[in-house]
């Protein structure tokens, strides 16, 4: 009883802070930082990303940025190998890659991104939803959720899953650039029975389309670490969400000549779209 | 010519240095940082954003973010007061307002701004080019510079105008929020002939619309700090130009109830164009 009282006080003072701390849950007009401390602003809750997703899309598949200089920037994420070579995760601060062979191994410091997100998880709320949700219903239940269609949030979903769909793309040749929508039938794909693991990933708002992908983005990695990808479709079983509300991004654009040739004129809206899919439509 | 030489090996050291330092100038595929350092990644050309451009273009005008905050963020960037009340200009570590009056001001450090960019300027190269470019000439020749075209350059022009001219936006009723473009029969504008001064602004990728302005973007501040705007015209006589290439940039979108129910999905990138001309072509 002592123990429980002490927990709802520990959970009213959470739920008081962030409620303060947050700009999704807050009602004044001024950045939230300035009302606990005058002048602090360390905005902690930032999503860092290197490339342009558009980029990515439209064939700029060269790494650029090592794995060790990301982890600097988060502990959780997903993004692209070098030369498109699988699937990325981060998780509890280490990276793993799905190949598209299903194999999934960590990968070196040493190894570089072309595109990846991070950001330090901590959560600020934790849902329990009901179970034998497929991938619609579970995003249904989180649009129920996360009331601000222009907020930024990373979301882990970790539990029993009946299914779990992934894809990973295998690798392209050194400085080929045919664009990812072109190359949806190279997709290889996994369909997990009965699974237990986590998903890493984001809603992320409209306005980041082309730098990034808007709405859901998730990636899947098994408890064991041994298998992976892009997810594609799932049914949940037993499962526990945790969202971090976050409150700016980052942006490091490629130091790569052929990121400084080309063209984001071009629209990849609907490209963007159907490689997020797995499919057309 | 002791003084002569030892410049030079300066300057050849500094260009050896930006070489390797600049994603803009280096052929190399990983981040620069790596090179020098294996783990250092402290990135240091960013451009600190508050506020969504198409937000700002839309009609949210509210200020949420104070210039004490933004300050701490860089020393060198323009923006856009609380209400719209005029134009800003961050230059040397001070806020000025430029308001529709002409009138320019410093401005409160627990005053808000909607919308401002702001980076901690470092000079890359200095630029010394012929006299009497209009606009549209100055662009030219700065595109003939800035060969990168998805690169982000911060651009500081100091010296002699034969003509600056610069406009500024009255302010806005508390909670009214009719799109910008709707209300440029509103500007005011400011012919200044023969005048000293700097412009203080940015060239910014096309990657960038939406959240930002995408091409060329300057405010106009006098040397007397007594008059000030956003560029609409302008006629050089002697000028330098430093240029600060940027590595990468975050976005801090506002912490408002209006922000969460904006329609981005809305198409504002005319809308953006006219008001960065000053009119609708």
């Amino acid at each position: 009883m002592r123990i429980n009282s002490l927990t709802s006080v520990f959970i009213l003072t959470t739920g008081l802070f962030l409620s303060l701390a947050s700009p999704a849950v807050s009602s004044v007009n001024i950045y939230p930082a300035v009302k606990s401390n005058g002048v602090q602003d360390t905005i902690p809750n930032t999503l860092f990303t290197v490339g342009i997703g558009g980029g990515l899309i439209g064939g700029l598949y060269d790494g650029f940025y090592p794995y060790k200089l990301l982890k600097k920037h988060g502990d959780f994420g997903l993004g692209a190998p070098d030369k498109l070579d699988g699937e990325i995760m981060v998780f509890q601060g280490k990276v793993y890659k799905t190949q598209h062979t299903g194999k999934t191994i960590p990968v070196d410091d040493q190894d570089l991104t072309s595109f990846s997100m991070v950001n330090f998880f901590h959560a600020d709320r934790t849902l329990t939803p009901p179970k034998g949700l497929n991938k619609t219903a579970l995003f249904h239940y989180l649009d129920s959720v996360l009331t601000n269609v222009n907020g930024m949030y990373a979301i882990h979903v970790k539990g029993k899953f009946k299914m779990v769909k992934t894809r990973a793309f295998p690798p392209v040749k050194a400085h080929q650039h045919t664009p990812l929508a072109e190359m949806l039938n190279l997709q290889q794909f996994f369909n997990h029975q009965d699974c237990q693991g986590d998903l890493i990933g984001y809603r992320l708002p409209y306005f980041m389309d082309n730098t990034n992908i808007s709405g859901y983005h998730f990636h899947y990695l098994s408890d064991q670490k041994d298998a992976g990808g892009h997810i594609i479709d799932l049914l949940t079983d037993d499962i526990v969400i945790e969202i971090n509300t976050l409150d700016s991004y980052t942006i490091l654009p490629p130091a790569t000549k052929d990121f400084e040739h080309f063209d984001f004129k071009k629209n990849r809206e609907e490209d963007i779209k159907s490689v997020e899919r797995g499919g057309k439509n």
